[in-house]
């Protein structure tokens, strides 16, 4: 049995689900699940679907190269295919807090996550024994105004060496290369501690204890060259009132970042995002 | 231009979505929605379809014969079309307090209601001025011990003289007769005023201060002959603290109660609610 | 019995609570409430208290001169004493957006506001008959670029005739002018369809489908010069997701928008909010 | 420099706050913080304090003596007075799941709780290795029906060793003996994962499915001989849907208990819980 997950996107037009359904029962495939989303603004469509094959002599290249050929040209297509058994290797970058860090590793521990971790990679030594006592390995990349360049070369080296496919910035402290993110265009993962577009850049429990504010939240989002203004993966807020220091706010939206990390890799690792015009399709 | 709304359910079964789609595609009929769920423990399948035939000859009574026939009786499906421009009506029973009936009429003022409001029934006189001002005929049906059964009759003409498809109670204290509910299974929608299943039966603000809960809640579910133990469609709650007095959590639990009802009353009238086994499928 | 609510602000200082409190024992006086909250940062004390006098002799104008020398000048204190019985009077501004409106008059019907409402003043005429349904006066004063500045005498007029309080913005659709925010400093409470400081100015639920966000907020705010830039009383937020239009943003957020404007109009007839470097102080 | 947190509750009474600010001003402390509930049912009054006192001749047992005598006597009061700059000793009771031993680890390591972990208990050796890792004692004490009263005796031991001041069981899967019970009345903190007093007992998440609720939740409560009937510190609840199947629910959940379990050992660490009628006062 082999089990696969579409993901398409095109212009809106007729007939597009029952010509994919259509191709589906054609190959012998049984649909297990199917969800679409018109955007009626900018008339764009997109499905997601999880497709079953029994057959024995099923091959997913043959399968990907039919479906291109008689699919994907005729409606002109944006399409991904995966595997659905085959699990996304994920890049942990991290500097020095650790509560990000801890709850990925404690859900990956777990079993709860369906991802494989390669490696971890950080500017600093500081939490090498978090990612020691869970095992994983752990590369030391300085980063300084001199290395920087270098730093880079060494981070594209691993991610290639280890067959990367997303990378998840767990409060890492460092701008990312535009080099990376084009290597890796929606797939670098960042958790933004503010509920944006409130609060772009540095310090926003700062600049939200100096507006007064009644929530704090925080986002997770995917890198691009523009800063904190990516595609917005997931969200979650909570209460604040006037007896919350700025160290209260930094603890409580600790609370709500590994949460909003955590679950916004899930969204990504099982392939429920699509992304377009800098926004996210969140399947179900 | 036709649209109708397609609900399915059945036992899960190998090529059903294709076979559906297919079948729509055979009548010229263009999939603009879908979305489906398995219920893996109990192994039934369910699907939203909405579909547009742009065909002048397209007859809605012949669409459903043929449907039935070519596909229904193959797949053993329990189905339901709706002519999407259709708006369903609703009766709407009320009693003495008026926080929901204020909010359901302001919106259906403000067109954000998809459905008929033909008229507003009530055992007491108190939300007639209310009725009168948004120009909804009210009728007054008092119940009484002795009076039960004459009511009854009374409500059962009002609702097939006005063609009534769903009933909600808009906090009507009191309780429904079997035979109603019989007639309207899983269309009669109730707000209760706590978490269910927390606090069941009456007075649940009063049992949450007792129990000294930090959240209050309110639930709208289909009535079923068991008190307050019908499939949920939605539920909301709040926080709420030790200097919250009973007459607090009322008027809060009011928020609640006004909200979660319009919520649900909006996904019924959109046919976005599926029951099963005492559950219910919340289609987006 | 006389009831009382005093609310301080001062620099902090030793003795400051036991001073007061003592001064209420000392003029037979009993606390029924205190709460009381240090900014660390900018090292002000803020108080509130509930004090009860039972004797029939007591007289609040001799108290306040009392208060003020005894210890308002020993402790440079910044203080308001309100009768506790006394509703403050509130004129409320609309235009044509009725579900705050609705929101609220249903809560004064119901008796759940402390406050009075002398009139209702409009821009449109729109709202006049549920202004009418609820035997409130209903003023219409439109307002031109040639007109402003006669409308502005006129809705100063009304509010010293009626001897309002403060002024509640229910989605009144104009700017207000200087001469009534110097008139009323953080009297004047306005409802902002977003949660800032996200989406400052016109159209936020455009901008928020725009920015793709996970969630959409709404939030009242006392009005200053700066627009939307006053301090925040309250904000709350609901998840949102790709499937909203903008269409469904808007209609969202009215039911955050009602509710938390009624929120803040309780907080602030309560006395429960002191305000300070642009923040707000809530009280329990 | 010595502070006190003062904890009262005693019968509603006039001259109560100031009796006692006055007597703290009178033995030269500062109040820093003050606040107060009244539960107009029961007629009693709770407050909570902090106090400073700079006298380098300050003795904390004499001015207990003096307090008991001078003010507690007269006003029945009962009360607890704590030094603020004493951690209390925590133990962790676990079994096998480590979601929330990790969240309160990373927290203790990070400088977040106001608290001591002189060991963890558990009555499996899953978890001794997260516990080796974080560098704090474990011990192993397997309880079956056969070693029940010797597993008693082993914890009530090493309580007392450790001078422990309250018990977190952090998902311990045993009933805790009465005995436990009495030695640590209103000091066993319990995560249970429902929003009670829904789905008291076990399985809730099952429970949760079965009834199709649109909301989960979490409470963190003491223990009390009746399970699952304690006084709740604090709760919280996620939406979920339809298509969460139980693993689904448990995932979900596990993000809940430990963030409500890891706030209610807060607020019980900084003296901010009072209990009585078995409710809680949760102080600001």
């Amino acid at each position: 049995m082999h089990k696969i997950t579409l993901l398409i996107n095109c212009a809106d037009q007729p007939n597009i689900i029952a010509s994919v359904t259509n191709f589906m029962a054609a190959n012998d495939g049984n649909i297990v699940y199917i969800d679409q989303h018109v955007d009626r603004e900018q008339n764009i469509f997109f499905m997601r679907l999880e497709c079953e094959f029994s057959s024995s002599s099923f091959s997913l290249g043959t399968f990907k190269q039919v479906f291109n050929s008689d699919l994907a040209e005729k409606f002109q297509l944006k399409w991904k295919i995966h595997s659905a058994e085959r699990k996304p290797k994920m890049a942990l970058f991290v500097s020095k807090y650790d509560h990000c860090l801890y709850d990925i590793l404690g859900r990956y521990n777990s079993g709860e996550l369906f991802l494989e971790i390669p490696f971890i990679l950080s500017n600093h030594l500081d939490l090498k024994p978090i990612a020691d006592s869970f095992n994983i390995p752990f590369y030391h990349v300085p980063v300084t105004k001199a290395t920087k360049h270098d730093a880079e070369q060494e981070q594209l080296k691993l991610l290639e060496e280890h067959s990367i496919d997303f990378i998840v910035l767990a409060r890492y402290m460092q701008i990312v290369s535009e080099t990376l993110i084009d290597k890796f265009p929606n797939r670098i993962i960042n958790i933004h501690h503010s509920f944006l577009p409130a609060f772009v850049g540095a310090k926003p429990y700062h600049s939200a204890y100096k507006r007064g504010v009644k929530i704090i939240g925080a986002t997770s989002h995917y890198i691009t060259e523009e800063l904190d203004a990516g595609p917005i993966i997931e969200q979650d807020v909570a209460h604040v009132t006037h007896t919350f220091s700025i160290k209260d706010l930094i603890a409580k939206g600790r609370d709500l970042e590994k949460i909003v990390l955590s679950n916004a890799i899930k969204l990504h690792a099982n392939r429920k995002v699509m992304v377009y015009n800098n926004k996210t399709i969140i399947f179900s």
